[in-house]
């Protein structure tokens, strides 16, 4: 690996890339990546490239195992005249996320957690997750015959727990306070040697710097003016904004786009600490919303992410169930389907153009993070119509409805 | 448009590319969009590139409207060196379509025939389908604001009905014989000014020509011995092989592999067919597979692919549905979920393996047509594990079993 350092975000410690670490031993906040000074973007075909081949210059590894590789990322920006013209703005963009291996963001961040892995002779992973990380630690873990180990929620829906279990990974329901299972699951990795890709741990962070990197390309290094980022644990936003901070020091592109932190009212512990001015999150009591992929009550990277959108210079949004599931409506009048949660940040942008924030001349990019088959349950929040008709019917209905 | 022509695959007779034709008015077999005989892949940043663009020279459009595009194509072709030692042969791949917009192949197909229907003037589009063609006709007719409507099945399970509404299209369920649906649809279309984008329409075949055109450039234009595909009405079959004929009409490849047209016994009309040497298939009665997604009784390209697989010196294999659920589950230990259908190829493989017809040195494409979260109530089927642990006893519980 190359010589670079992990540092504390809180007190910047600094920690070995070659060993093990996720978050600093004084003050408890997460490690990250030493910024990438210098670096370029390889040319090749993309068709043979993975996402590490093609930005090896911003990642450690000196050598990239591309067996691990299933595919995760370049996947598409998605532009809507229609629906930039009815919310009002110049331009929006929905970056896709939805068309990784395992229908989420998180495939990027695993295949980088497991690169690291193994380069530090780890087979055994694991991860905490109810959503999205789950069957995607799952997927990687079996397509490199690591022994995986998957804690979740003991009152997972069977929606949700099969498509995990048909990677066939070591599946734990945890009867238990899952607020303490992220903790406790880094210490249980530790004494096992388990390497836990969890949502915010350094190498899943550096995973989502390649959604910005595309973004630049995409858009031909023309930066829009605000990027809007579902949050729950804080990785993926940490990663999408280290990304552009990267691709700005190596003099790719001029400016940094605004961040703009979306979370749902029912479980918003970042939106409320922004407001009040707080430096730190506090615990959310009883999160509920239908969002369920971003409902974290007590985000590990929290504290960073509110550090991070203050120097950043965003801001941090909460909106409401029937602002979400309306959103994912419109969603799919682009042509995207977008689970819930993937929705936010477009419900955000709507809110955040009724106040004002956001201008009629302003480029919007909006993540949508995985896919509306995860959870279609959420479906019947909608009121989705179909007509029945008889065959012989149906030529003489066509004539009169269309 | 380009001065070429469609042409039936069953009598040669042609017709104007910008006129609606989907069948020979004569012989009703299907037509064929005339084969490219020279072209280049366009150059470019794959990133800002559509499908189209990068096969432009393939197509018969003057310029194109990337409007229409949701992302699709460009998807992985994943090896895994596990299954192939485990099958015994030399390499497997996988091309997983299930990383397109809508989440199957059927992508590549709708955006073709939404191109088209564009160019002749249609603001009208539809289909007949019960599986991956309805959401993906539904998603692209919504992205581009047209009138839009989708036939099904009047029994159609609510796991894959909401998934269709949710792009809020005319949504029809239809009572009466389902079998008789997609020529009654040709005739409504021509009615009516909708330009029905039905199963095995020329420019839906000529969307999955992009699949070998990728597959080519994947592979480094080194040909694979066999590419191997689920097959149902017959278009994406048709379409794959039209693509490396198209290459190496072109000298960008130097042979054609073999194509094996992969079936479920449940509903195996071209395996039928083929085994007794006919020239035409015949309708099933009662068709039943768990792999919904090509259960066909009577497929429209099935004579016209009975041809081409006898030309192309390739072969028509059928497995039962407990060889397609251990094929789905080994699938996923390759870190890939497919949906039932998308395993049939897998099945097919190791059959033909254990049958001697695919040979130890043999390099095979299998084509994963869609993912495995459109059809969750095939996991029922699989004998998967989890556990229940306490908090408190998790870390015990660990060791021992790590």
């Amino acid at each position: 690996m190359k010589n670079v350092k992990l540092i504390c975000t809180g007190c910047d410690k600094e920690f070995s890339v070659n060993e093990l670490h996720y978050r600093c031993d004084e003050c408890n906040e997460p490690l990250e990546l030493e910024e990438a000074k210098d670096g370029k973007i390889s040319k090749g075909n993309l068709l043979n490239q993975t996402i590490l081949d093609r930005y090896v210059d911003f990642f450690p590894f000196l050598d990239i195992n591309d067996e691990i590789s299933l595919g995760e990322g370049f996947t598409s920006l998605v532009e809507s005249k229609k629906l930039a013209e009815n919310i009002g703005i110049k331009n929006i963009y929905f970056k896709n996320e939805s068309q990784n291996p395992t229908w989420s963001f998180k495939d990027r961040g695993t295949a980088l957690g497991v690169q690291h892995a193994l380069k530090l002779g780890y087979r055994k992973i694991g991860t905490v997750s109810t959503g999205n990380m789950a069957p995607s630690v799952a997927a990687y873990g079996s397509k490199m015959g690591l022994d995986t180990f998957i804690f979740v929620k003991n009152n997972i829906a069977p929606e949700k727990l099969n498509p995990i279990g048909i990677y066939n990974p070591n599946l734990i329901k945890i009867d238990g306070d899952y607020g303490k299972l992220y903790y406790e699951s880094l210490k249980i990795g530790r004494e096992n040697d388990i390497y836990f890709i969890n949502s915010d741990v350094p190498f899943r962070v550096e995973g989502s710097k390649t959604i910005a990197f595309e973004i630049c390309e995409q858009l031909d290094f023309d930066m829009p003016d605000y990027v809007v980022v579902p949050t729950s644990a804080g990785g993926n936003i940490r990663g999408i904004e280290k990304g552009f901070r990267e691709f700005k020091n190596c003099g790719l592109i001029d400016k940094i786009p605004k961040i703009i932190v979306a979370q749902a009212s029912g479980c918003d512990p970042i939106y409320r600490a922004y407001s009040n001015g707080d430096e730190r999150i506090s615990r959310i009591d009883n999160p509920h919303t239908i969002a369920h992929a971003i409902e974290n009550p007590f985000p590990p990277s929290g504290n960073q992410v509110l550090r991070m959108v203050r120097n950043n210079g965003g801001t941090v949004v909460s909106v409401a169930d029937e602002e979400i599931i309306r959103a994912q409506a419109i969603l799919a009048q682009g042509g995207i389907f977008g689970q819930p949660a993937s929705a936010v940040p477009l419900a955000s942008i709507i809110k955040l153009k009724n106040d004002g924030y956001i201008k009629e001349s302003d480029s919007v990019v909006s993540i949508v993070t995985g896919s509306g088959l995860k959870y279609t349950a959420a479906l019947d929040k909608h009121d989705l119509t179909s007509y029945t008709c008889k065959l012989e019917e149906l030529s003489e209905y066509i004539r009169e409805i269309s």
